[in-house]
């Protein structure tokens, strides 16, 4: 396709929301950035290198990535004994690393708020996935095989989008799953996977050709 | 089309939503129901007969028609000098309605929290249609000619919308404008009135296919 373009992907967790922005991206011959986004933020941001900077740290690659993961999981992050709040500096490495990737490639970008990053861009289709409660715990316990029980799945589910809606209602002025924070929500246990990875493909297509 | 279904639209005041259901309907050879769907209701419900027995009225069908609108707007309504909350018994005489229109032919329902009162249907698409604010004051402003000003365009959009979160929430289990109240929601000011009508027939057209 030549015109450039950008779909942010949010997503309840059990819905799919990732394996469909993976989807997407295919069909639409671009790359869809998860976690690589992160490895991405980490390496180009002034900001995250200022963070071990000031705490007199060397990190590896590999300790900078479960560094950044549990700041996104918790919101805190111990390093050395010292319990501190780097989620907000980790926050705009992201944001900017978000922004800088929308500058220079048409891609897919999954969770990290990047609706909001992107928020004054005219080519972004901003998408919220979801399904019903029975389709997410179905999908998560065939995708989790630690996860045995219906009770331990809801439990996962409910503590995950709770620290996903915490995430985008701090950092963003929208609210996390309300319709009107996005352009396009669509429920997956309706259409299933690849069919709503093709929903979102057209409607790309035809704000595209408009 | 063979195959029974109903599709259900809420929607923001100035979103076109109500003009999407029309074409919705017209593109799948169904009818919408809108304002029609109270005349059913009030000809059709014993609950609505019960308000004026109780009231000792024998209302003309066009004052039932004010009452009900009236209704349905404030919450509210003085008949004889008596101000009485009949809205909820109008409310169950048009859930009453919507299950008997369900029942008896594929259609296309706007407002009146028709998803809600379809809940337990499986053949049910629940639409919400919205819009950003600039697009809403320019439709309002269109379509209503008494509307001059942006600011009176804007207070109308608010005060109407504030309403029918208020009328929703009240009479559903679920909230008014989130994304997991409905199986699609789509921003009608991103592919236009006619497009975004196509999404919601092909998404139709793709689950009557599974």
């Amino acid at each position: 396709m030549s015109k450039k373009f950008v779909i942010t992907i949010g997503r309840q967790f059990g819905s799919g929301g990732r394996e469909i922005g993976y989807k997407v991206a295919e069909k639409l011959g671009v790359k869809c950035y998860d976690k690589e986004l992160i490895s991405v933020a980490a390496k180009d941001s002034d900001l995250c290198e200022q963070i071990f900077a000031e705490h007199d740290e060397a990190p590896t690659k590999s300790f900078l990535y479960s560094l950044v993961m549990d700041t996104y999981s918790m919101g805190y992050s111990t390093i050395g004994g010292v319990n501190m709040p780097i989620g907000h500096k980790v926050f705009l490495a992201q944001f900017d690393a978000i922004k800088n990737l929308a500058d220079q490639e048409s891609c897919v970008i999954v969770g990290r708020c990047a609706d909001y990053a992107l928020e004054e861009r005219e080519d972004v289709l901003k998408v919220f996935i979801y399904a019903d409660i029975d389709s997410k715990i179905k999908r998560v316990m065939d995708k989790i095989p630690e996860v045995k029980k219906i009770s331990e799945a809801k439990d996962l589910i409910n503590k995950t989008d709770k620290k996903r809606a915490s995430y985008y209602n701090c950092y963003t002025s929208k609210k996390w799953g309300d319709a009107v924070s996005y352009d396009l929500c669509i429920n997956s246990a309706m259409l299933g996977i690849d069919e709503t990875a093709n929903v979102i493909v057209d409607i790309m297509k035809k704000r595209l050709e408009k």
